[in-house]
């Protein structure tokens, strides 16, 4: 009898957080990759930039892979491919605005040689033994797809991120017929977005913004302002509709949003009327009353065109009271003060802000519990491994599909790396965990890829914490004798002008503890500069209940 | 015609931010400062303990302090008295509790002269010309109080933090009669809490926790740990009431918690059987549906004892799967994730967590909406000073108390430190701006009280981000040559043992730089210097995109 070939489900990113998303799907010798994306830091991810997968097990397993397949255009789904294309050059498919998205921030990257296919929901393409179909979704991007695998073992449905919309703008419906034939087919494994599974009830249509929006345009005495993410250009398209619909012309600020509307303009997924759009130089040729101002910023970053009009530090446009200013946006986990901040600044410049959820100006892309329940429903799967989601998230999920009598045991709550494995036997196909690969975070700093590590991210942590002592102490080869120095430098410590007497004392301590050296005939370097680091950390702790990284430096001359 | 004196209102503190609450009221000589509280750092505050007042403006008018008068016991109304009472020293009044616990914190911090005075609910003193009187309040604390200022220019009413609780745990419920008697008499102005302004309807009864507490622990069927604020002493009693209910013994974790406990026992604010209260040491003495404990951690705060356990890493207590976890507090903006993480840990051990809002078992201390629109119907002033938000919220409570029909020229939506004067004339009272004077953050880190300010941040900011490399050079003080090193140290930047050849690299370029100045007879010291740091600079954020602080030292022998 012919060895029976195992399926694999391998999560490289997504499950116990939000981002980085990237899903290994493998049988025998095919390996079909399910996006490519990023994280942005944490808290104590300090000067880190952004996080990616680490792909160590697709780089070992390079010869196998296909395929990588994107199921829509935010960074945390194609973010990484840059990095990823540079060390595995393989096809990838995914619908034409997510490549469109995908490809500029390739050429930001400087990558040259990349083979981008566009695909369409419905589309079935075959990857050796896998084959792969695409099913329209409903996202707060357009374009966004659900993707299954036909695999010999059985099928796998991933949903991608996705919410029901019955009424999204560019009317197209997520795909709830090709869910249930694939259910009705029989389902081997759901994989499911759990983002809002902790949010009873369902999540509203876009289009209702489309209403408030609108309910907000006709108040406005002043100019617009409306900061919103750049990719959700259907929600970009319903403010730029109530724009036309009040007579006026819009103008655009920030990179991402600019970039963002010039490919979606061209890929005819934005419709701008002629004669709408404006330079930015160009909004003082107009009464205020005949402007909106599409911007970036919804999140308070320090560097985002909203956040410098709220410092009043934009080359362009400054804030006035009679200024309307639109936040559709919610604060993504860890931005909630940068927006309040951004908010506040706003108040104090006179602005009407309107922000709140309540205002009706902003609903989530992600579905809630009764759309999580019509997805397994529909899908009826064998097991379901929840995705995309801190762990509590992928917990409360679980507890739904148990509502719905799905057995816990076939529900696999798990983390990154972990081996999913199914196989056929005479009862049927069964799942279970199979070990573990490598996976992990890997920290991108500048132009530095995973060469920030742990260490340096605790030194960071500590300097930002109570700062440095530096003591330079140059010593005379022979003699041991000490003929320059101990000098003193301290950063994010104290204010060293206001602190000249804790200076001095510090360094009589270093004094003290080289002519203790001496004394005892210390000589080696590790010994006296342990020796300084303990006298001098005693000390300053005493004195002020700190403790700076003391680093003692010692020359020959 | 005697000059007429003028009653001035300076907020030192709670005015466009939450905390370090302190407020002054003065009268011709005599000023009496209501609340000392203390506020948390933010997020860009690198490695500061806690923020208090900038008190300059009473150190200048010390000799006319009379008192300080605490509305309750909640460190963002007492948490800076230690620093206030070592500089000016006048007594102190508020209700036992409060007292209780301010108390405690001013031997913590060794401070041993000072007047802690008791006063009632109904109370009125009198500071030379202002007549100070305290009304029963309710909030997230026993013993709170509201507090009103006769003077000969009209009467001030302070909420204090408050909420309006018909069926309190303790049975005192807010004296409605009194704020509406003094609306009778006549306010001139209403100073009132903004903590809830943005959150529409009523906030719900703290005795609608006890019965979502009393459901929780009904169906636990292994340990109970709850984590709340030690403040909170009316959640603790509901927690006591239902481990007494389902037969279980009570331990304590947690410093603040124990200190907490203890106050309120002795001062007969919290009542708990004879035999209920056990050791942590003899849990294992008890089954685990016997037990419940009662922790801190409720913020995720990194040291305290739920976070400890939740990372596996408590000496007293293992985490397992059987327990039930509640948190019975919602996180504080800023510590959001924090809080994520430890629901996350808890849940991989297998722990049931009960957190959500929607499972009843927390309310918030302060008034929504309608409790605010009570309390200035109540009160009905002639100004109104939303006080103890961050700036939005005074928005909106200013636009709530407009919806009222208070005219809004008189609602001052102010900052810190902005003097608000009311003065009699012919036609009555008016208030207007007149003025600043000094208010700010001073930052305690350590022992050190305003020894870091914004150049010390800057640098531990600049330092977290992208570390520092640290050139030693040793030079002849005669011919200005080399004559050791140059060496270089790095913290922060790259992990070095992994970056020989950029370390090697950037080595080069600093001997090239040294070469340079020598070659053009560069000799001074500060030039040298900022010769390397631009040199090195510029290579390595080519290099890297990274900027690190470059530090420079020069040794001469």
């Amino acid at each position: 009898m012919k060895k029976q070939n195992k399926l694999a489900i391998i999560p490289l990113g997504g499950l116990g957080e939000i981002g980085k998303n990237m899903t290994v799907i493998r049988y025998g010798n095919d390996i079909v990759v399910l996006d490519c994306g990023l994280a942005f830091p944490e808290d104590d991810m300090l000067g880190i930039d952004l996080v990616i997968p680490d792909i160590t097990y697709l780089l070992e397993n390079k010869d196998k892979i296909r395929a990588v397949v994107i199921t829509h255009g935010h960074e945390d789904h194609i973010g990484s491919l840059s990095y990823f294309l540079k060390q595995i050059n393989v096809p990838v498919y995914g619908t034409r605005l997510s490549l469109g998205i995908a490809e500029c921030r390739l050429k930001e990257n400087n990558l040259e040689n990349y083979t981008l296919t566009p695909i369409k929901p419905g589309d079935e393409l075959s990857f050796g033994s896998i084959q792969v179909g695409f099913i329209q979704g409903n996202h707060s991007i357009p374009d966004s797809v659900g993707i299954y695998f036909r695999t010999p073992v059985g099928i796998i449905v991933h949903t991608g991120d996705f919410k029901v919309d019955f009424t999204p703008v560019d009317g197209k419906v997520i795909d709830l017929h090709k869910f249930a034939e694939l259910g009705s087919e029989g389902v081997l494994v759901l994989m499911s977005d759990s983002t809002n599974a902790p949010r009873p009830g369902v999540t509203k249509s876009e289009r209702t913004v489309g209403t408030a929006l609108d309910e907000a345009f006709s108040g406005a005495k002043g100019r617009i302002l409306l900061a919103t993410f750049a990719s959700n250009v259907l929600r970009v398209q319903q403010a730029i509709n109530s724009a036309c619909k009040y007579g006026r012309k819009v103008a655009i600020i920030g990179r991402s949003m600019i970039n963002v509307m010039n490919i979606a303009r061209e890929l005819e997924y934005l419709f701008v009327p002629e004669g709408t759009l404006i330079d930015i130089d160009q909004i003082k040729n107009y009464p205020d009353n005949q402007l909106l101002i599409l911007t970036t910023g919804s999140q308070g970053e320090p560097m985002s065109a909203l956040t410098r009009m709220a410092m009043s530090d934009h080359r362009k446009v400054d804030i006035c009271p009679s200024d309307t200013i639109i936040i559709s946006a919610t604060p993504i986990p860890g931005n909630e003060k940068l927006v309040s901040k951004t908010i506040d600044a706003l108040l104090r410049l006179g602005a009407n802000v309107i922000h709140e959820r309540s205002a009706g100006i902003h609903v989530s892309g992600h579905a809630s519990q009764e759309e999580l329940k019509l997805m397994l429903t529909l899908v009826r799967p064998q097991y379901l491994i929840p995705v995309h989601g801190e762990h509590r998230m992928l917990v409360t999920h679980s507890k739904l599909a148990q509502e719905l009598g799905l057995p816990k045991e076939n529900i696999f709550v798990g983390t990154n790396g972990q081996v999913f494995e199914f196989s056929q036997d005479a009862g049927g196909v069964t799942g279970k965990l199979a070990g573990k690969v490598t996976a992990g975070k890997i920290f991108v700093d500048g132009l530095g890829v995973g060469d920030v590590g742990n260490i340096v991210l605790r030194d960071r942590q500590l300097l930002s914490k109570d700062g440095l002592i530096i003591v330079v102490v140059t010593m005379d080869k022979g003699s041991g004798c000490v003929v320059a120095g101990p000098d003193l430098v301290s950063r994010g410590f104290v204010y060293v002008r206001e602190a000249g007497e804790l200076m001095d004392e510090v360094k009589q301590i270093v004094i003290l503890a080289l002519d203790k050296c001496e004394a005892n005939h210390i000589t080696e370097w590790a010994a006296i500069k342990s020796d300084i680091r303990n006298a001098l950390g005693r000390f300053i702790y005493e004195k002020t209940h700190r403790r700076p990284i003391i680093l003692p430096i010692i020359m020959e001359v």
